[in-house]
This record gives C-alpha cells, sequence and structure tokens, in this order.
C-alpha cells in the first residue's frame, strides 16, 4: 500500500502552514505536497521541508492562473500518481486587507478579487487534483466497514462561520461572505460530483473557529481570549473532524467543534 | 403623497420585461423605470413605453459598469426622488450559453463572468439605489399597522432554486449555482444593512419556478408541461410575494408558491 499523500494549498502561513506542521508530526506515514505562490521566498515553509527530508514537496501555485494549479497536479501525479487529502487553505479577506463594513465600500473589483481567490482557487484546486484524489488510497478519515461505502481521498475547503448565510445576523464583508457562500455551494457540488461511481472524494467545508492570523489580525479586539484559537489549536480540531469524516459526512459544513452550520 | 416608483433592471425580455408589464397594467397609479444594456434596441420594451405614455423611463445600464448604474441612479434620483420597488432581474447561465455538467467544464473565466453579472450587478444596484429605497414611500408590499415597523422601499433579488445549497442533490451548472448562493448572501446581508435604522428596506431573494425564457429554454425537455411556467404565470406569482411583504419577511428566501427555500 503506498503511503498516503496530503496536499496543501495555502501553505506558506497561517493554517495552511499549520496543517503542514501537523501532517509532519502527527501523520508518521504520510508525504506532504505544499504549494503557495512563492516557495522560494517561503522560509518557514523551507525550514520544515528541510527539517523531515525526502517528506515535503514545494511547489509553486498561484490559484489565480489556472496554468500553474494544472502544472502542479501534472508534477504531483508524476511523483505520487495519487492523493489521499487536499485542503484549501488560500483566502484574503478582501483586497485593501479590510472587509467592508457598508455597501458604501463595495467594489466590483473587490468582491470579484476575493472570490478569484478564496472561491475559484478552491475550485480549480478541485478541478485538477479530483482525478488524483479518486486514485487515492483512502489515508485519511475514517473508512467504514463496508468496502462498496469505502472513500479514495478528502477534499476539504477552509470555509468560515460568516459565510453561513441562515446564521449571518451581523451583515458586512460583503466580499468574504459572498466567497465564502459560494465555496460553500461548491463544496456541495463537488460532494455530488465526486460522490458518483465507484471512487468516491468525501468534500467538505470546514470553519476554522476565530483564529489568531494576518487575515483575522485586525478584527480580534473585540474576541474574548477564551474564544481565539492559536492556528495550534484550529488545525488540531479540524485535523478531528477530518479523521472522523467518511461518505456519511460529505457536502457539509462543519465547525471546529463538529458541529454542522447552517449553510 | 408621491406615486409609487418601481425600477426593473434588466428589463429588454424574459421576467424582467413581464415585471414591466405587470406594474403597467396591475398597479395603476405606479411609474416605472425599466433599465437594461440597450433600450434602443428592446423593441419590446419601447413598444409597452409608447403604450403607457409619461409611466415609463427607459435607462441604459449594463450593471458590469458601476458608472452606469451611478448614472441611472442619480437620473432617477433627480426625476422621482425616491423608489419604492426595484427588481433585480439580470442574469445568464453561462458565458457559453451552457451550465456546467461536470468539474472539467469549470473555468475561471465562466464563474467570474457568471457572478459579476448575476450576483455582481444586484449588489451594484443596491449600492447605487438603497438611498433612493431608503426615501421610499412604502408604495409596495403589506405595511403593517404600527408605524415603526413600516417599510420605505423593497429589494428584490430574482435568485433560484438551484441557488439554493441545501437543496443541491443533482451537482452541476457550478458558475450558475454559485453566483446564486452569494447573490442570496448579498440578499441576506443587505437586509441587516438597510433593515436598520428610521428607513427600511424589505430585501429578499425570490425563485421564479422553472420559467420558459431564454436562459433556461435549452433545459426544458425534462420538464413536465404542468411544472413549467410561462413569464406571465411567473411574474403573477412572484408580484403576489411582493405584494405580501414587510419587515417581518425580510432577508428570506421565498419560492414561487410563497414558501421558504433553504438557504
Amino acid at each position: 500500500m503506498a503511503l498516503p499523500v496530503a496536499v496543501v494549498q495555502g501553505a506558506s502561513r497561517g493554517l495552511g502552514l499549520q496543517f503542514c506542521r501537523h501532517v509532519l508530526s502527527h501523520k508518521g506515514s504520510a508525504a506532504l505536497i505544499a504549494t503557495c505562490r512563492r516557495p522560494e521566498a517561503a522560509a518557514e515553509l523551507r525550514g520544515l521541508a528541510e527539517r523531515h527530508p525526502g517528506r515535503v514537496t514545494l511547489l509553486p501555485v498561484d490559484v489565480g492562473s489556472e496554468e500553474q494549479v494544472r502544472a502542479a497536479a501534472r508534477e504531483v501525479a508524476l511523483r505520487a500518481g495519487k492523493v489521499d487529502l487536499v485542503v484549501n487553505c488560500s483566502a484574503v479577506l478582501h483586497p485593501s486587507g479590510k472587509g467592508e463594513t457598508g455597501l458604501r465600500e463595495v467594489t466590483a473589483q473587490g468582491v470579484l478579487s476575493t472570490l478569484s481567490t478564496n472561491t475559484v482557487g478552491a475550485l480549480l484546486m478541485a478541478k485538477h487534483f479530483a482525478p488524483l484524489l479518486q486514485k487515492g488510497g483512502g489515508g485519511f478519515g475514517l473508512q467504514p466497514a463496508l468496502a462498496s461505502k469505502r472513500h479514495s481521498g478528502i477534499l476539504v475547503n477552509i470555509s468560515a462561520k460568516v459565510g453561513s448565510i441562515g446564521d449571518n445576523g451581523l451583515g458586512g464583508w460583503y466580499s468574504y461572505r459572498m466567497s465564502k457562500a459560494a465555496l460553500n455551494m461548491a463544496t456541495r457540488n463537488l460532494s455530488v460530483e465526486l460522490g458518483r461511481g465507484r471512487s468516491k472524494v468525501v468534500c467538505v467545508s470546514l470553519h476554522p473557529g476565530t483564529v489568531n492570523t494576518d487575515l483575522s489580525r485586525p478584527y480580534h479586539r473585540n474576541v474574548p481570549a477564551a474564544q481565539l484559537f492559536s492556528t495550534e489549536q484550529s488545525v488540531d480540531l479540524m485535523m478531528g473532524i477530518i479523521d472522523s469524516l467518511n461518505m456519511d459526512r460529505t457536502g457539509r459544513f462543519y465547525s471546529w467543534d463538529g458541529s454542522e452550520l447552517p449553510w
């Protein structure tokens, strides 16, 4: 049986970098493919790769370029021939760095640029890595006893609770909220398309909690310390969920505590 | 009391054109602002305006251009000073005319172009017409007895049941589904922002049913005739819902039969 292969997209910092650390320290046998826009400039990621010789492949992927996503998938196909887990992490709050507080700050460019990174990027990753996930060995998740219900791979889109339409009572952050709602629709659509046939891929959206990352840091002033996760805490919790996934749980949106969020 | 003013965006054909016909024939006192990309080429709309002299203003709006949306809102501000109802109708299935049947047909350009028309367009309309809706006289909907709960205007985004994430069991149509899920998030966000303060705007998404329009016509082969609405039937039903709206019903997603759809 080939070793499990995990692909972490958006791996240079924040949750993506922590997913890489977690896979290397907690999934002893797994090979890691880590993608980010400029691996040559990702010092922490390069250090991680050096400390785990032979286990990490760094690939350049700007999800705004389908050609780069396609090239990365080709490279992984040549090197590993399959993938067991893809985690899509790249996200921006808004090109300005600040979410819109109201309609007056909404621009077409802001919405489309945010959607391009947060939503289209994850979807292009799914498009080009789906054939590899369908060849996966089911190395992640909780496989059921019944062989016909087993999955070959798992696709995780890091979403956000503010992307829940039903839960939205505060408003604001138009671009980010819309990008995550559209991403959740992509997750759901992918779960249908990749849930058919003999090789099944579990597809979920995960809410990481409120995490201390570059994306959300400007907004932490009003978050009680006990509700603010480190990236370690958030990824530990999300990996716990990933470890519990199978086809009975595909096509859903889970919070860090394992509860299901409304769309 | 000034006469009610209705703005129909995407008025040259399909549901938009029928909304115009309906307002002119069923809302005897209302003035109609009809927008489309090229009013000079919209023969049916021009005919309608000629048959109702003094009631119809045609304005050029390509929702892909914020400058045109802004200019139209300025023009309406000068002519009417307020708006009571905005209905956003413009939509495309996909730039190719066909929804994606699977991942292999997904492209960044297809997703972003569909979102630009279906989602960003409606949001830019909301941005520039919100101040006019806040000056509206509440001429549409069902006003409650309590003055503090009355609305000044109503914003309707024509969405689609295939934009419901929770209802999605079939997959496919990535761009269209994602654009409508993001539009539903916009509706929800708008309902929060425009539900505050003294001048309240009711914001809803409506599912028109499966309607015989240019957008959906290629897909009618498998739809039983009894389930396929004419634009007249669909708009009659949707106007019935609009006539029942007030602030208790804002921020929701209604089907043609008045039932609430899951996000």
